[in-house]
């Protein structure tokens, strides 16, 4: 799992590698949030599912460098005073705390625009199933996904909002791209019906999971370990999981969703331990 | 050309009917922005390259779509007031003038997003030349294209820069997309290899004459007519094409380049009257 989260690294630092004239400023914007230190968790789910019936993940690591910077974009969009107004992400000061705003927003711009590119390019000597994938992967991120959650997330500050929403906001806005990220993989891969069924199911369970941990860890996490400020959906006075169902109930719903994904994955053919490993990390983590 | 306009407006109202739920917000104020009542150049521009051999334009509808939602993108986000902060735009408020900056910044990171989305469906039953097309266009809009030309616009503000640069921003922040819609259209409607050499030559031209008569009307125009603030460049300290080469000198080259133009459009075979008459249009326009 290192040797592979090094490899999408490694791309994508050749991909930026002696980019930029004029517009050097930007590329330096783009570079320090893609090197923050990210877990790297939407690529590995993206390469861990291909990899169930493909070895040559080599050729696929384009499309695991376009989701890392799908997400990169929306962090840093995110984090805006406009937004959320964060001063601190993995531990470093945001984008805009360190370039400005101006080029903060240019360098989400930027990413977003720079993911497809490299999928357009990639699609060009691929066949059919890489359209499909890079597809499901740009459709996840626009306004019926993470666009579309982010603004629930904005307008449901200060307020209280059904649960209902509250569903609705976290499985676009964090949901969609881990769901888009094993889907995307299992189409690449050539996955059969019925597990791309299950493998969909896992995503989108995983999804979920992957939000309630994050909103226990506000509660209960360290800004030191977190590298992001803890408490803030309290000091927003957002409707989380934990205002609604309680703490104690979250890290149930947490374990029992953890469960339903290693027991869908136990249904795909194919060595599913690693991305059961994962799926475990990801209940587990402190950040 | 009022009919093409006609039809790409519909295609657009058409694609976000009844769109939305909980992010309904987000696409009021994409909608807010399309419907401001641009110009529509750039898709006329590739629709009308597009049909110097092929009749059946509504096909490729969803491509000028996606162009001028790029474009409408760019606008939204270089008002904001961390980036240029204009109030005014086609003689209306500003998009975050009246949704708000976060949603602003949300809307036009979706409109870019939905293009692609856009693009990538019209791939996945079409051909090779398509993601040629779509791959282009996309290009444009990076951080080697539009991006990378607005971040030297911002951090050329209150500079003297010099020439070199200042075409650098603008064949990056105007240019790029411009003759991207015409190559664009060249590649999807199967120009031959001379004619796409020749049209390429036109988009860069048309381009560079495009933004000195943006530059001459931030000077001479009028704010009502003009539908946006008037010597805004001026007042931001900007280089432009008047600074650099003054009024006099900048209408002779706006003459002469749209000259350069109408000259390689009848090398180019198939007619080229009404992209010559867009030409035209182009250099005389008081918006």
């Amino acid at each position: 799992m290192e040797k592979l989260k090094k490899e999408i690294e490694s791309w994508i630092s050749e991909y930026f590698k002696g980019k930029g004239s004029y517009n050097k400023r930007v590329y330096e914007a783009i570079i320090y949030s893609l090197d923050a230190g990210g877990k790297r968790i939407r690529p590995l789910l993206f390469l861990l599912t291909y990899m169930l019936k493909n070895d040559d993940y080599k050729s696929v690591l384009p499309i695991a460098a376009a989701i890392e910077m799908i997400h990169t974009y929306s962090l840093i969009h995110d984090d805006l005073p406009c937004m959320d107004n964060d001063d601190l992400r993995r531990g470093k000061p945001t984008n805009h705390k360190v370039f400005g705003e101006a080029i903060a927003v240019l360098a989400g711009d930027g990413l977003l625009n720079e993911a497809m590119n490299i999928m357009f390019k990639y699609c060009i000597d691929s066949d059919k199933n890489s359209i499909r994938a890079c597809s499901v992967i740009s459709e996840s991120a626009g306004v019926e996904g993470m666009v579309g959650g982010q603004t629930v997330d904005i307008l449901s500050e200060n307020k209280k909002i059904l649960i209902d929403q509250l569903y609705y906001m976290h499985s676009k806005k964090t949901g969609a791209l881990i769901n888009a990220s094993i889907v995307a993989g299992a189409i690449l891969g050539n996955a059969s019906e019925s597990d791309m069924n299950n493998l969909d199911y896992y995503g989108q369970k995983l999804g979920l999971a992957f939000q309630i941990k994050d909103d226990i860890l506000d509660i209960v996490g360290d800004t030191k370990v977190l590298g992001k400020k803890a408490k803030s959906d309290l000091d927003n006075h957002k409707t989380t999981f934990i205002t609604t169902y309680g703490l104690n109930k979250c890290m149930e719903m947490c374990n029992s969703l953890t469960g339903e994904c290693i027991e869908v994955l136990d249904k795909v053919k194919g060595d599913t331990s690693k991305l059961k490993e994962l799926t475990l990390f990801l209940l587990n983590r402190e950040k």
